[in-house]
């Protein structure tokens, strides 16, 4: 099933939810030939024996997770994916680039422009300050033409995601402003990882909803960094997190200030048009970001498995704010099939190309 | 079990979720006597039939389910609840009233103060707006006094008691700005009743999370007259709510502006300790509300199937804000147990009785 | 991206479970072409705004919910699934056969070869009782060269299904006692359909795991006239299903009494040896029939979503008693991804078409 | 609250899902007073930082876990629940009882009569063997005489209550052939305890369902020992467990096949009248054992959170069998509860004594 051109890709740090489901995805794409997995913990097994929903597909039952060896995998795969925590993704990202592989990292730790930021929200020195001015933020919508040509790109996290896809159209378009962003966000538990600690067992979640990390979570380093770029100065914004009991999804409720004030039908209505243009002018031809109209709103069950975000948006007349939702899979949009999208980007296939 | 000075007491509209709770709690309770429940859907039917997890009860295998009649009623009933729609409670609370019986209301009828407000939002006419002057909101922790002598009581909603009770005492004590206020809340899915619409069944809640009814639900109007009330001046405030799929739960996420702004640690510090006092004031000898401390945040897992309210708080220094956090089990605290609490209020029980 | 040799089909009743993820299987195959859609419910409506999970195929924008018509159909379909509850599928389904379109009806109203079977179980007569003869039952892995000429397939349950296909080999091959057969079987809340009953409501599924519907289950009818057929001879079995709280999936643990006594470990690996060929010798080049091995038990996760059934056994040496167990998705292998199979077959397309 | 002839009682290792439930259970009864609680884990930390959910009593805000410590306990308390792993509960049981106090033990090391049974089916000596004999069977419906004078009660497995409470009236009776039981059993996933293995992360649990533990499940050693008591033979029977997303409640649906033949309705009714004899003269009186009429079938959500067992049965004139099926929470009825329903039995209270 897979063509003659395809890219032979390998995946290092494929055992927790997020290299799960690019196993997932690049098994089914047409155009990626998975040569590689690594895992400490499943170094032996087939893919098909720690992942019995992939045992259909012969390749799951042939490949081998294997130790991760950068020298190995550079003769096998012209692109590495690392599903890697933060500190250790780097480790492996130095030795692949200097053997000339692309480097697509699912990790924070080339998303942050600022060694002394990371640092800041990371609690440890960055392992790699030199390769910073060399990533790209793998933010397709936003960051298409860098991505192409990129050696080293950095998949956004599934919180930023989910809260710049809606509002940096309206920081480009000077609609909102940007420093009065409220972003309240409820997270499926897939989005803490395949991680034993007590908190995710299943009783600790199932039947519970509750907020967490905040107010200073890790993620705001790139949110900020990417309102703050796209607003064209320093910025703080509000984020707070919650842990629902979702396998995946994350809905973001978003609430800004616009610039002009809505004091009746017909500025309301001017400034509904302009919002509409705004996104529209950004987004029409993206093909995973989608808009809602009339009375739909997002819901976690619509993008569940897809990569695609769903947006919609309401002017509120009484208090003169505008909120923002969108809903994504975390593990889809908001990470692996962003990667893969960016994969596809790299490589000049189709851009939905193993992710329809 | 029930002790000789036991208040006879009935329930009209026994059915739905806020019912069926209304029975745990009233059966269980040491010196409530449960004369009469009616349901149209289940006469004839003992309450045991219709809710075997009560069976147990010696109460519930004998006491039949009745058209509703309120003579009948008032014949057996010092106390009848109601846990109708909005617009059928009206109709029930007048003959009660007429024939010397004090009510407790469930629905939103009697919680609005001005007729007109409660048209603009429930879209009728009030059906007894002779009654609004006479009803006291029944939120014990700032209306004791009134519910105390009270003829007809209206229980707060599920909403607004969960933002209200983290609000109230810090707009008493003019802390933060009402008008700033944000209410982000999620609920379990109980809260839209025992309604048989497409939208509630399973498989449309499990594995979904969704924003609804914004910008304008119902519970706005009485969450802003409380606020108003309390600020001494009319104002809105932004209130969204969002359907989780937990049987019982919300959790209220509230962003607000502090009065003093806290521009290093030292006013930080300030603000913190008055907040603290604040709260300590309002709630230290209140049994139902529980003020977490250390870095324990609300989790609606302590609070489902109890009467309590937890809450928390953060400031929030790189944006100047006021964070506040609350889980509540809707249909206790936010519904039936409330009106339990109102009930040992109005009979001078033990405030606790049948709650704890 | 529809090749040019596609398959025009249409949906009646495409409101439920079961159509929804037809629409969702027949939107992305490559050969068919979805040219109508039919619901009382949503006529008028474009599928994307009915299922806005779809809205980002271009025929999901464009198609819009149409009354059922037969010779409209006829017109634009050579193919039509049916998606209607029992006996109402049979009265679309006369029309559509005289019309000379072939018709894959999910129901039960062509499952059994017998009228009156058929009233006892299902309590009505048989609208069509001469079409009985000449539907086909749509299990591939057992009437696939029936399928391939059908003009009238019948696709099994979901139970049938899960339980079929583990217990039809060992039967033909004379393995097990088939009226020994126990099969005790979980199923998610999709399997209920679309239903606005108030059992199925969110707050009365979750946390609530429940046996229902027994001794006697309509799709007992169908499950035994299959066993017979396969054992030569007339016979009940016991079956028992069972409610669970989650959206999809179907678990069937079976227990057996194998034909030979197994009383020391050589004759059980004797007669493990035998069910191994067995079911290898059925289902090795079967493309959705996945047999675990190892210390692997089926599981609903691995298989949601997917047209697999997943299926383990274990012989117990201290009883004598083989178990079987097998998990599927009971809206894809149960329903609609089995009628996708069929299609594929009755239009000689690869038979994983659309479905991988 | 608590009156003056309450009882000083300790629970060893009470930071698992049992011993979390225990805390809830003594701390809320009338009549025990929790002098000690140990674990490692939390040694130092209070009950209220701990179980935040258990904040409101003055008890749990006061009283630190402590290192396990029996001459500690010893003085202290003259019960002690053991709410520990088995293999480790032995250790603690021989000092305590050793220092005259009376232990009521969670775990299954005194639950088998005989120490080689236990070494098949737990893989290690028994570390105290000759307490063995000692021990009672903490079944109150079958054993209660003989719990209410012993020094060390074994408290019965979650499973084996939620079988062994259906089947061991009709037994007694010689209703059923005991050979012939299947029980085929579902439970939530406190059951697996507050265990740190990925199997039990919430996204490995929520919408899954699956077999495990089969053919020979640890539970079965009891179940097989009480059951061939009650029948005056050795014999084994089938057990099959599975795990499914709740977080409390088993539901067991066992087959069986009746002494007596029926063949027709006379013989069937007969039949079904003496197990409702059996059932009515074993259970009428028992608090906490309800038999469903009617056409109600057992279901977790109605016997969650309580100390209740729900049994239904139905005769199958098709088959032959009688099937009984049962619901109760697994830690509960299924353990803390029921080791409470002892210890109100020992102490000479009300056997509901804060169990209602």
């Amino acid at each position: 099933m897979k063509n003659n051109q395809s890219v032979s890709v390998g995946i290092v740090g494929a055992s927790g939810y997020a290299g799960e489901d690019l196993v997932r995805l690049l098994l089914g794409h047409p155009q990626a030939n998975l040569k590689a997995v690594t895992s400490r913990q499943y170094a032996g097994q087939t893919v098909a024996q720690v992942f019995p929903r992939f045992a259909h597909y012969p390749r799951a039952r042939e490949l081998r997770f294997a130790e991760p060896n950068a020298e190995l995998m550079a003769k096998d795969c012209s692109i590495v994916f690392l599903a890697l925590p933060h500190g250790v993704a780097a480790e492996f990202a130095v030795p692949l680039l200097n053997l000339g592989v692309r480097v697509i990292d699912l990790s924070a730790d080339f998303r942050i422009r600022s060694a002394p930021v990371y640092k800041e929200f990371y609690q440890h020195d960055h392992p790699a300050p030199e390769l910073l001015a060399k990533a790209v933020y793998g933010l397709p919508e936003f960051y298409r033409s860098q991505i192409k040509d990129a050696s080293l790109v950095a998949c956004p996290g599934c919180y930023p995601t989910s809260i710049l896809l809606p509002v940096l159209p309206l920081i480009r378009d000077t609609l909102i402003k940007p420093e009065s962003i409220i972003a309240n966000c409820m997270s499926g538990v897939t989005g803490a990882g395949r991680k034993l600690e007590t908190e995710y067992l299943f009783a600790e979640c199932n039947e519970s909803a509750r907020p967490y990390g905040l107010p200073k979570h890790r993620h705001l380093s790139e949110i900020e960094q990417e309102i703050s770029n796209a607003a064209g100065q320093t910025l703080h914004i509000q984020f707070t997190p919650h842990l629902i009991p979702v396998n995946r999804g994350i809905v973001s409720t978003i609430y800004a200030a616009p610039k002009e004030h809505f004091t009746d039908e017909q500025t309301m209505n001017a400034l509904a048009e302009k919002i509409t243009r705004s996104y529209q002018q950004h987004y029409e031809n993206e093909p995973f970001v989608r808009l809602l109209s009339g009375k739909l709103l997002p819901d976690t069950k619509n993008v569940a498995g897809t990569n695609f975000i769903d947006i919609a948006w309401r002017l509120d007349a009484r208090t003169g704010r505008l909120i923002l939702m969108s809903a994504e899979d975390n593990l889809v949009k908001g990470t692996s099939g962003q990667a893969v999208q960016c994969f596809n980007i790299m490589t000049n296939l189709p851009e939905t190309s193993g992710l329809l």
